[in-house]
């Protein structure tokens, strides 16, 4: 079936840079209750709220562990390739990573549901279902199966829907179009006609000024100003119904995790949760300077996704969530407990986040931005 | 001015108990490079989600410094009165306090900013402001003119507009309705002509049986359901523009946090990062729960607050910001640096979490609930 055939594919490269050649380093050092860790990632070095967020979270564990606890960061492709990251840690070559687990979803169709899925949880839903729905339990038991303990470590919080050369106005306008989104979001829009391309985040730019692509999405308006899209066009869609908040996360080998002091996991556990929190903060700070700049510096016209295109776009979204869970009972199981908890999330977050951000556009002269 | 004397007043006690007497107790013990702190707070013993989160911070800081910093938690009245707590830290009675800094507005003007304001931001906002709009600086400098260094530590989300024992429909209805509400929300209703009273959480059940009051907020789904208004009136209204995302904090007293390592610093901001993620999830969890429990099993209708009632308050709200910040200099850059911010956050809201959320619920059988 094409669909499992895409599903299992190469991964979800949606942020992830190119990798270049692994080197070779020693195995972790313990001398003096001094453990040298190696932390591999998904993205290239200092890349704006990926690298520098995980860059930030081996230097806290670092600092609060007075040393004892010393992270090494590799940007993709210094240590081991950015998609061998989880290998790399399941097999001890490094001892962290740091990336987003739908890039795994060869290894299992549960994973995606720990980074992003389409219509999924925004950011803040994610941490309530991990941290207090459920979550995190059956993350742990699906992981421990590939010898890794998970830990939520950033969010880019919702993504933009991307760049288009000519204006969308109806589902017709969606049939053949050549769109570059990778992972399930892909997957949505191949089921209401779009050609779906798969292209890592480099090549974009000349893709789409050259037009083999007609649209892309790539994450939100701090990363895509940085790319300079809006030089191209100045058609900018939103909201990204395919990554409504993703998480990063950062996986740990599980026989290392099981070897560190009650106060040294304490400390990873935090540092992880700090700097989850401090990742999303940075991504809407940046976001909004971003979005100003490219409305008033660079001419850029947002537009809403037509209402008919995303209706369409959530009925595609249903079906390949029910598909997956077909795949095993761990998928199944984890499939279940996200949408039961996301029905309770989004009748909770209809009167709250969301009601409340409704109501706050009423006001004259208040809320003009 | 009416509204100066409201504001220089007793503080906002929201979500805070009755404080009972104080005790005694001695100056923090360094003893074998281990170190007792006291951390008081405005809550009662195990409060849900308040006293509760408090707890697991104290015992998160013990546990991450293998018990260097042993902190220890004393409720509500059992080391001084809820709202004394601030200045027990500022004098060193206490060396932490766990609160909410609209508690001391009559302190300065400037603290309500730091834990929620009529129309202000969202949770996700008000962590992007504090942590790289500028925020913290200005917290910073506000809080260290009385010897405190000030974290975020725990969030309520989006409260309730609250539970009225009639239903309302229009800005006539509000007019003269004895309505509790506490801090510079009740200043926004007394502006568009309610009878706002202030009442102890623990009065609340009582006097809007007996019809003292006629309606009364509370906090979300989670608590009120604990509190059983629901067998008083079945009239529950959404969303309350009065603490669209309340920040709790954790204010160290800063002489004590200087005293820290760099590696002791770390672990302390790490704690409050990761507890104030956590909170704001469990916040999430349970209001999801308790929703689905106050409709199923309780019958309890909810309300959209009416557009003609939102608009007139957040025009009000506004006003009171503006006059706010006429109070000092630290003030007038607080709100300005707030409501500078708060452009640029609502206008990328709109395209994120929620143009994502009013999307979300365009595709048939997909968001039902």
């Amino acid at each position: 079936m094409e669909r499992r055939k895409f599903l299992r594919g190469t991964g979800a490269a949606t942020v992830a840079g190119a990798a270049a050649a692994a080197s070779s380093f020693s195995a972790p050092a313990i001398a003096q209750n001094k453990r040298e860790l190696k932390m591999v990632t998904t993205w290239p070095k200092n890349f704006p709220g990926l690298g520098t967020s995980a860059q930030r979270l081996a230097d806290r564990i670092s600092k609060m562990s007075e040393g004892r606890i010393n992270v090494k960061l590799f940007a993709a492709g210094e240590l081991v390739p950015a998609f061998e990251s989880f290998d790399a840690v399941r097999n001890n070559t490094a001892q962290m990573y740091h990336g987003a687990e739908y890039y795994w979803q060869g290894k299992s169709q549960a994973f995606p549901f720990f980074a992003a899925v389409p219509y999924g949880f925004t950011a803040t839903e994610m941490h309530s279902w991990i941290h207090h729905g459920g979550g995190q339990e059956l993350w742990d038991e699906l992981a421990a199966d590939f010898n890794i303990k998970p830990f939520m470590a950033a969010n880019t919080g919702v993504q933009m829907a991307g760049w288009f050369r000519e204006p969308i106005s109806s589902l017709e306008d969606m049939k053949g179009l050549k769109f570059r989104m990778p992972g399930l979001g892909g997957e949505v829009l191949r089921q209401i006609g779009t050609s779906v391309v798969n292209l890592p985040g480099g090549e974009l730019f000349q893709a789409l000024q050259s037009g083999n692509i007609d649209a892309t999405e790539w994450v939100g308006p701090w990363n895509d100003l940085a790319f300079g899209f809006y030089k191209i066009t100045k058609h900018y869609y939103w909201p990204g119904m395919h990554e409504p908040g993703t998480t990063l996360s950062c996986g740990i080998n599980k026989e290392v995790w099981d070897s560190f002091s009650e106060s040294d996991k304490a400390i990873i556990e935090a540092a992880c949760g700090a700097e989850n929190n401090n990742s999303l903060a940075e991504f809407n700070s940046r976001n909004n300077d971003a979005l100003q700049t490219l409305i008033n510096e660079h001419g850029v016209q947002l537009h809403r996704m037509p209402d008919e295109i995303m209706k369409q776009l959530g009925e595609a979204a249903g079906d390949v969530m029910a598909d997956t869970a077909k795949e095993d009972d761990i998928t199944r199981r984890v499939y279940e407990s996200y949408m039961d908890f996301r029905k309770k999330a989004v009748a909770w977050s209809k009167r709250a986040d969301q009601g409340y951000m409704n109501i706050r556009d009423l006001p004259f002269d208040y809320t003009k931005s």
